[in-house]
């Protein structure tokens, strides 16, 4: 076969080891947190060490129209990182090298660091890289940046996009160019960066990424706010955003408070209908005067128990038990994890849509939320042996993307489209959008290569 | 002739007023601020007052192939809103609405909207829109968002792009669509968003920007400090950003202190070698903490005089000296008006090169900055009279781009490339940064029409 024969000179083009042809290790490369049940398998991995390793894979793949599928961490939850039968799975995670410069306050980093390995070598100079996915141990800079993850103070500092001042980036004909760079401001030429940032490995590799940086934050204090119902909770959530921006706010309903209580045994109140994790980060005095905006609004909306700390472990406690909920929710059954998104007011009617979906599909479905910013998790829960049941489950899973885009939201707003979400894009951006998106992808990817069936 | 001929089907197209045929108007819409000689005259102007007219204008452009220059309040820097001969120049300076949404955060608003106007207009609503060009009372928020603008509290709250959650942008080809919206997270397909915040009317004419504002500002501190030197003063700038994140962070030198003293007699040190103006908008207590921390910095760097108010109108005269600089060093003389970022700590090595520039090619150089971001303003006093002089500031302009260039930094952090600069993109970007540029423009406007000779 040409393609086995072709294969050799990709071993020989690169260093002894970085490509794999273990059928075991290439199995273990098919799918992606999503677990696409659609993965095919690569021939071959390649475990990038440099960008040099990158470019020589991608234009091997040219060459052999090969399609190339990049990969971070593999913690993808919508696809983006599903390998394709006959393709290429490369991974940048052992490309982890990281450069701080604390005058310019940015990073320079390789693809393959994981978000927590960021966070913790800049604060060795005293800064903070503040994008923060649930996910943050396990995830990759690379991964994020490819995504535009989010996480959970977005709603106060923004997402992965507004940090990445520039990059390099490996193109679907093997060249790499440098886009940006540690420059807060600058306009000169197309903001292509910005354009990278979130496409999903469909429009090029991305080997390095430069970061901006922040100075640190101050401690936080807490407010955990008990409600009876979900429409107390978002009424909540619409106070304090029209008056203060908390650096978080998280919303769980019945179901998560339950599955974590479960789990955790922290002593959550099993009977409120929904709980929000509030935090304020502002310096000193300024804390406890958003901390009371806090507390009278929760109060307001009739919030059947408060709790507000400054101790920042205490704090954390609660904010991990947020972060801890799909992972406890997993434990009732497998997920199908959505990541849509409505303006802030629309929220209780999503939530109250998702409830009715859950209700007609006979599905359980619990949501979790990113509040302050919109971004809401539904987690559908379905027993893959239950083939009535899984049935279900995705039509529940079509029909809660359809209502955030009647509500004039968004599919997803921190997970990427990857492939499970596709076929909902052109419903939300419409045809000339998806032709727009289409044309760009076309004339920088005219052969198709790079992470085919992703987004489009 | 038939361009005449078709002319009328435009003014036909368009409601009464729209399409202006005057000579005299014609002639006053050939150039913005950057008074580019090689200006063109347009065939006609149209001032649009709806998105409708805007996609009529640009179908007949696309039908005739004529060339179509859109426009904001017309004080670009850079020429990016210069006519060409037998063009259409489109000014969006009629439409001019403006919805706030308190609840989301977020504002709708039409291109020839002044940033003035978008700031007060939100300020009813108790919210802010940060991004602030010194020519914030003249320049419109379409021309904002289509130079990325920048401004003075840039340093800490970023440009014009971290404000734009989505728009309305007509295509080459007349079609109009809508990208993003006033959702602070979303990852649903490229960020096309992003794309075109910045192109400078080569891909599209923005219509309309969902913008995304923040609460009020709190009422800022200023600390101005002179300095013998402007390396005492670089040197402060460096340590007060690697401590702490001013609101706004300005320098002045010499020539600009004593041209801003001779218009406003305010009492400035005209003997000092650089001025910084730094402000702190932190909560409460935090702001004093802030201020000394300036304070301490400008000290230990020598400066001669340390002043420092809470009382924000003694900070806003300093702040609107600063802005002040450009017409106050224009009484000189006709400027070239330069936009060079660094790395931040190349600021000393840039204003010493600009200084070796002035110096060979004998003429004068003021050098005012946002020097919080690296973002410098060389301002070239020339007499367009005297052809020698004029030749030598020619000179001094590319060479101080080649300078920045060479420093690692950019041509241009906040005015855009436009006609002036676009000889020097292709030094920045590389060659294959130009072609990738190259063929995003070519798949979006195939004709060439939108902006032709503005990047590139």
């Amino acid at each position: 076969m040409t393609t086995i024969t072709a294969l050799d000179d990709l071993v020989t083009a690169l260093p002894v080891g970085v490509v794999i042809t273990d059928p075991d290790i290439i199995a273990s490369y098919r799918q992606d947190r999503a677990f696409d049940p659609d993965a095919g398998t690569a021939m071959a991995v390649v475990r990038a060490t440099s960008t040099a390793d990158v470019q020589a894979a991608v234009r091997w793949c040219a060459a052999n129209n090969v399609p190339i599928i990049p990969r971070g961490a593999g913690t993808g939850l919508s696809g983006g990182a599903t390998a394709v039968d006959g393709g290429i799975v490369l991974t940048t995670e052992k490309m982890r090298d990281i450069t701080v410069d604390p005058i310019t306050r940015s990073a320079i980093c390789q693809p393959g660091l994981l978000n927590a390995e960021v966070k913790a070598a800049v604060k060795e100079h005293g800064l903070w890289y503040p994008p923060d996915p649930s996910s943050f141990e396990i995830c990759s800079i690379g991964g994020n940046a490819a995504t535009n993850a989010g996480g959970l103070c977005c709603v106060k500092y923004g997402v992965t996009s507004d940090y990445v001042l520039g990059m390099e980036v490996v193109l679907a004909d093997g060249r790499a160019v440098r886009l940006g760079g540690a420059r807060l401001k600058d306009t000169a030429g197309l903001s292509l960066t910005k354009l990278f940032v979130g496409s999903e490995g469909t429009l090029g590799i991305i080997t390095e990424v430069t970061l901006r940086l922040l100075p640190p934050q101050a401690a936080a204090s807490t407010v955990v706010g008990s409600f009876a119902s979900v429409h107390a909770a978002s009424k909540a959530v619409l106070e304090i955003t029209s008056t203060i921006r908390p650096a978080m706010l998280e919303f769980m309903d019945k179901v998560a408070i339950n599955a974590v209580e479960d789990q955790l045994k922290m002593g959550l109140d099993r009977t409120a209908g929904a709980l929000l994790v509030a935090q304020s980060d502002a310096p000193g005095a300024a804390a406890a005067a958003e901390v009371e905006i806090i507390e009278a609004a929760f109060t307001r909306c009739g919030a059947t128990e408060v709790f507000a700390t400054d101790d920042p472990d205490e704090g954390e406690a609660f904010t991990a038990a947020r972060r801890y909920a799909i992972p406890a929710i997993e434990k009732i059954g497998p997920l199908l994890l959505e990541d849509v998104g409505v303006p802030l007011h629309k929220l209780p009617d999503l939530i109250d849509g998702i409830e009715a979906i859950a209700a007609n599909r006979d599905v359980l479905i619990s949501v979790i939320a990113h509040a302050g910013d919109g971004n809401t998790h539904p987690l559908i829960v379905h027993d893959p042996n239950d083939a009535d049941e899984t049935a279900r489950a995705n039509l529940a899973f079509g029909e809660v993307m359809d209502l955030a885009i009647a509500l004039g939201g968004t599919i997803t707003g921190e997970h990427g489209v990857g492939r499970l979400k596709k076929g909902w894009l052109p419903d939300q951006l419409g045809a000339d959008v998806i032709e727009l998106t289409q044309r760009i992808k076309d004339t920088l990817d005219p052969q198709g290569i790079l992470n085919p069936g992703t987004m489009l």
